[in-house]
């Protein structure tokens, strides 16, 4: 009971109570008592002798919405008429829908959309296949691609269990990017089919954003897709993540005063997310990069890299340090975790250079936790809600592809992903920089803005803008 | 200037106007002269030395459109400030958008939305699988699958030239069914490339309506992805067309007091749309059907057929006749075209039996046209919206899928179509059936709503449902 109650395990009751001074008190307690946190109530007047009502309350997991239920129900004068699981009822039919930009309300409308006039717009690009850029939902559409095989931390859960992570995706990629994006998910064997499969589907779309690809596949499916393709291609798990790490770090630097040419890092887990980051990273200017996987640091020569990792090993770790973390961390400026939880620890943290800046970026649980480190670090960021400085990707890909189209851009290039890494570091105001805000909050709705301004300005100088 | 002037080639003229008497009249006299139709002009006050506006005006081609601009712009005191066509502009940027279902306002939404709590729901259709059809888009949402090879009547312009005419259909889908519908227009080569890709996409959707491929390479992919797949999957071209003729073949045959078994059908145009109606003929009790192709009548034996034709030589025209039109036309009931202009002679139409009843839905010339059998036919319909009774399958499709997806059935059934046609003949009060009134309008959007209730009740009797 004393653990931490979440609205993703929130549970609408509707209940029934006699009308007599003291039921609610009881049903609150009962609920209080079971552990349960009371989010919402329902407005109401009290007329008659019953009343009716919706009653939300946040739990800590299934069994404990079973707790709480058990508790209401057993409070005397209280029905429980009703109850539902608020994150499911939340997915119930989808969560995106497909409109039409106008009515058509007559005959006349029906023949420009429809038939007959359809046909003059489909001459017009069979004779001009550029027009479907401008005169079709190329103009605005975003293609969100998973074949399933490594969704969120689950693994390969396959293509129809990851359509709710794409539905999301969908859902906020309309929300701070104005993106129209549509979850594509596939049932395919491998990265071979996975490209052939979008390959056929580019006619549709204006721009591919993978998502949930297991590694190394997804590499070989982004830069295969991005040769054969003319449209934006975008590994958000990758370069996502990169581009507001990249921009968390460039803030956090500022306040301990130092350069990125200048400072140590090491980062841990070189999955997708990793390999990127450190890319980035290179593309940034940083200096000093040791990479470590979970048979420890990479290097030139060590047995077992897949090919990103030996590209990885071939631009870093200069020196061809080997071991672990702990032989590593010492006397590092920047910890950036990509991996999983316990993989730093308080001693290593202590070992690092002064003013150590820790990103423990692993999900849901990170590789050290922020009350563990207090007073340790100079900067301390996550990819959880419940802390400071949470490294989300939304607030990369709505911007980026919002730009990328904006420009109708034939790519995203490493220049237009540092272009929104900058933009999203100088979101955050610069008087107000502080070691609990190096990033802006994921409801700041004018990064997106300022992210797609950026990426556009950067594809006009990349030259892969057609505007 | 005599020829008809349509919406579909209409231009928006933006004009200022001196504010002096008269010159309104010039600009409308002018526009009329040269044959344009002023449709609308939006309304002003007149203030000031001069007036702006817009006017909409029908036009009758491309070249009448340049014709009517060159003659505003050639009247004093006015001029031209801008113009555009009303249906490229009504074009840009694509007919769709995809929208979220609900708001993401803070993070108890994103917690539910997004992540942690998706991965709840991930988790769940990982384990159970048929949740993905409650829990996801695929419990309302439809694919609009095309590879461009039989778009309209201008054949084969690929997937890009195809988009408008899915995103058009998507529009229809959201409009009359609330069905959630998506164009994925492929770059495919062929059947097998385009029945693979179908079958990979199948995790997102739950429906697939085929759209504009070329026969004979449509029947296979419909009987193919019908097996392959467990959601409905339904080639409009065929079974849309076919379901709405017969609604239209019911009630002129109420109307003549002739009945389904006893009538002799002549259909000239045995592509997908002819075909497929032979079928549903057939599946209605029509007793003698005798099938055209531009080869002339089909009868078993004959040479060229495809295995769609061969199929339907073995069950029709059981005389075996052979021939031309006129050859077989002489003492018919009904008269189907699905071919071309011209295929139907008046001399045609008076050899036929007494109380003709002749559907030339060619589009968008029919086999002949209504006014050179005024009073020749009992009944007669087209393809086209500018005459009295068109046979159009926006009075089917939404429907269909509607009833397909509440009754989450697995297949679309002959029973299913039946049905489907059934409601939309009994849309049309059978007190004001009447020959210039057989199927309901295309606006009406009770016909849905009626065809859905049907199509669900016959998925259920036919034990497709899975609710």
């Amino acid at each position: 009971m004393s653990q931490s109650t979440e609205a993703q395990f929130s549970v609408n009751l509707r209940v029934r109570l006699d009308n007599v001074p003291g039921v609610l008190g009881r049903l609150a307690t009962a609920v209080g008592d079971a552990g349960g946190n009371i989010f919402a109530i329902e407005g109401f007047v009290a007329k008659g002798p019953i009343l009716e009502r919706n009653i939300v309350v946040n739990c800590s997991g299934v069994d404990h919405q079973r707790e709480v239920l058990a508790a209401a129900e057993a409070v005397e004068g209280v029905s429980v008429l009703e109850h539902h699981d608020r994150t499911f009822r939340m997915h119930e039919g989808g969560k995106i829908e497909v409109l039409p930009l106008f009515p058509v309300g007559d005959r006349d409308d029906l023949s420009m959309a429809y038939t007959p006039g359809v046909a003059r717009v489909c001459k017009a690009i069979a004779a001009d296949p550029r027009l479907a850029d401008t005169h079709t939902i190329r103009k605005n559409t975003v293609a969100i691609v998973s074949d399933g095989t490594a969704v969120l931390g689950l693994g390969d859960i396959g293509p129809k269990a990851a359509m709710p992570v794409m539905e999301g995706k969908a859902l906020l990629f309309k929300e701070f990017g104005d993106v129209d994006a549509f979850p594509i998910c596939l049932d395919v064997a491998g990265p071979d089919e996975l490209i052939e499969t979008v390959v056929r589907l580019a006619p549709t779309f204006g721009g591919i954003n993978l998502e949930d690809i297991a590694a190394p596949g997804a590499f070989e499916v982004e830069t295969e897709l991005k040769g054969r393709l003319d449209i934006p291609v975008f590994h958000d798990d990758q370069h996502g993540t990169a581009v507001v790490a990249l921009a968390g770090l460039e803030n956090a630097l500022k306040l301990v005063d130092k350069k990125m040419d200048e400072v140590t890092i090491v980062v841990t887990g070189l999955g997708a997310a990793g390999i990127a980051v450190g890319k980035m990273l290179l593309e940034a200017g940083a200096g000093r990069i040791i990479g470590l996987d979970r048979a420890g640091v990479v290097y030139e020569g060590r047995d077992n890299l897949n090919p990103a990792k030996q590209w990885f090993a071939e631009n870093t770790n200069q020196d061809r340090r080997k071991g672990s973390v702990g032989d590593v961390i010492g006397g590092a400026d920047v910890f950036l975790g990509l991996s999983g939880p316990g993989l730093l620890t308080v001693d290593d943290v202590k070992a690092m250079a002064a003013d150590p800046i820790v990103f423990a970026m692993a999900n849901p649980d990170p590789e050290i936790l922020p009350e563990q480190v207090e007073g340790l670090v100079a900067v301390m960021a996550t990819g959880r809600s419940d802390y400071p400085n949470q490294i989300n990707n939304v607030l990369a890909f709505p911007g980026i592809f919002r730009g990328a189209l904006d420009a109708r851009a034939s790519d995203i290039t490493e220049g237009m992903k540092l272009a929104a890494a900058l933009a999203i570091a100088e979101s955050v105001p610069q008087d107000e920089l502080a070691p609990d805000f190096i990033v802006p909050s994921v409801f700041d709705k004018s990064v997106a803005v300022r992210v797609a301004e950026a990426v556009h300005q950067a594809a006009e100088a990349d030259g892969v803008s057609r505007r």
